[in-house]
């Protein structure tokens, strides 16, 4: 076994703690990962306050350095740059896997943490971590390029947000809305932007506009004016509504145009209402997504280096973690925060 | 102007009675409809129980013979048989009425009853009555070989369903399920059959079963049944819920497979209530539609006389109009009332 130091919540909702433990010792399969930088989701914060399996170490938006490879690894070098996301394992024998979509793994895939490994039956401990150890077809060069700061919050942020947009087709020629302006949104908006399409930020903050105008965005609205939103109606063919917290649909569903997706990717607890006619008039439809396949990851991965893009971020060490997760949790955070797991070391 | 007989509710809830109303006289684009069969849909009841505008005289399913054409109409000649659904006009110059998409006609598509005409000012009054006044364009051919009584619900029923299902890539290798078999469901299930995608009929009423598979259903599933319903998890490609009443949309999300549809063309009252792990586990999505613009309609009509699809159906007098509209709230028809408008002239 490899001893590994990270930061833990012992229990539901505490606090996270300096912690030791220890992961399996390489596979064939494998390689280790020395963590460099790791982001913080919002869905640590949940699975801190809501998870089941304690000690938990989150974090899932890891970049960093390979320390070992297993004897059958032949795609990495000791030395290699590279990413890891959200899921770490799948069962490799399903259809989506097979076409490289293990995100919907029908043995459902295994997630970075707070998850039980069925290989090695221990509890996937995450990012906030010295190192990690996961199969190699889950592990990605980072490509040249990329600040490996920046660019860890591509591995959920990043493909959660790209994985929609080529599903429905943002490009030129396209009106976007991205609703919600946090981790995911302004990524979405980088993103939207590079592939064409104009693009439309939805804000409850009226501090943000500027910000979102030099990221990308043809246009901003003001969420809580409801002027500003009856304007929108008919106006999107795709909207990306990344909000955690429960709102109404309804304006979005509004603002599409015929044959226009609303698509959810934040996760607001409690069930979202809507109007049957809003997605009947219109032939309009309301979809979900989330992370993305191996296949998908690395064009997200090589897109990204093509347009320079990485998140906007707020380096934090790993001893400020507590203050990152309260600040996140209040939406105080310009745009993700990523711990530098090197200044742990030091 | 000319005199028309037919039955209204003239008040808020009332029953239908004979009213005698004016029509406008041809305008050069215009046709006159003798209507020999109109389908009694439920958003008739619909419009009876919460409409705004009385008298109201219902009916958007007909078929007829055209007794009269317009100085510039060439598509249609005296005696041709005709169909006529529920949009008779719509502004003809927004891209959606360019594209023969009229259902999503930006000034919004004037409806076949209870809307205001903006042509001649006066309000629509529909299929329940002696002839029809509408522009050509709005008018179809019926195909030969299809029985006009069987055909009228098609104008409804049968395009509601076959446009969302053409839209989803319904066909070989598919797997859909029909949620409800009522006048929408049973049509929905025969045309998914002959689209050749495995088809699986969904239904509360055991009594059902055997219908559906006489009418094309691979296998019949009882919604009632929890053990049958767990059964189908992740199974559906698409599918279609054609249920008026409030129900859970749940059971059939899980149904779904990864990038499943479920497109609601029913319209129960208040919210669809939708947990947003469901849309985003699998990337899954919740559609509506509703009807069709000229250009799929016909397509709609050669493709039911291609394989001699039209609705089973109770053939009413007018005079049962009542009792008509009584049953289908009850659920109690197999599988659609359609009025033999000729029997009132008798």
């Amino acid at each position: 076994m490899r001893n590994v130091s990270g930061w833990a919540a012992h229990h539901r909702g505490g606090p996270l703690e300096p912690w030791h433990f220890t992961r399996r010792d390489l596979l064939a399969d494998d390689v280790a990962v020395r963590v460099e930088y790791c982001g913080v989701c919002a869905s640590d914060i949940s699975a801190v306050r809501h998870g089941d399996v304690f000690p938990l170490v989150p974090g899932h938006e890891m970049t960093g350095e390979i320390t070992a490879v297993g004897s059958a690894v032949t795609r990495f070098e000791i030395g290699d740059k590279v990413a890891v996301g959200n899921i770490i394992d799948s069962c490799g024998t399903c259809p989506p896997c097979l076409a490289g979509r293990e995100n919907w793994c029908r043995r459902f895939p295994t997630l970075t943490y707070g998850n039980t490994d069925p290989k090695d039956g221990l509890v996937t401990r995450g990012g906030y971590s010295s190192q990690y150890v996961l199969p190699a077809k889950f592990t990605h060069h980072l490509p040249e390029g990329l600040d490996p700061a920046g660019a860890a919050p591509l591995m959920c942020a990043g493909i959660t947000t790209y994985s929609p947009m080529k599903r429905w087709g943002v490009g030129p020629g396209k009106s976007v809305g991205i609703v919600g302006m946090g981790g995911l949104g302004h990524i979405a908006l980088k993103l939207a932007h590079a592939l064409g399409a104009e693009v439309v930020q939805f804000t409850r903050s009226e501090d943000k506009a500027d910000d979102a105008r030099a990221l990308g965005a043809d246009d901003v609205v003001l969420s809580t004016d409801e002027k500003q939103m009856a304007a929108q109606t008919g106006r999107f063919d795709f909207i990306l509504d990344t909000v955690g917290a429960p709102h109404s649909v309804e304006p979005y569903m509004s603002a599409l145009g015929m044959d226009g997706t609303l698509c959810v990717v934040g996760i607001p607890e409690g069930a979202i209402e809507v109007n049957p006619l809003s997605l009947i008039q219109g032939a309009k439809t309301l979809a979900g997504a989330g992370s993305g396949g191996t296949v998908e990851t690395r064009e997200m991965l090589d897109f990204c280096a093509e347009h320079g893009i990485t998140a906007e971020i707020e380096l934090m060490r790993p001893d400020q973690i507590n203050e990152a997760l309260g600040r996140l949790a209040r939406n105080d955070v310009r745009y993700r925060f990523v711990l530098d797991m090197a200044a742990q070391r030091q």
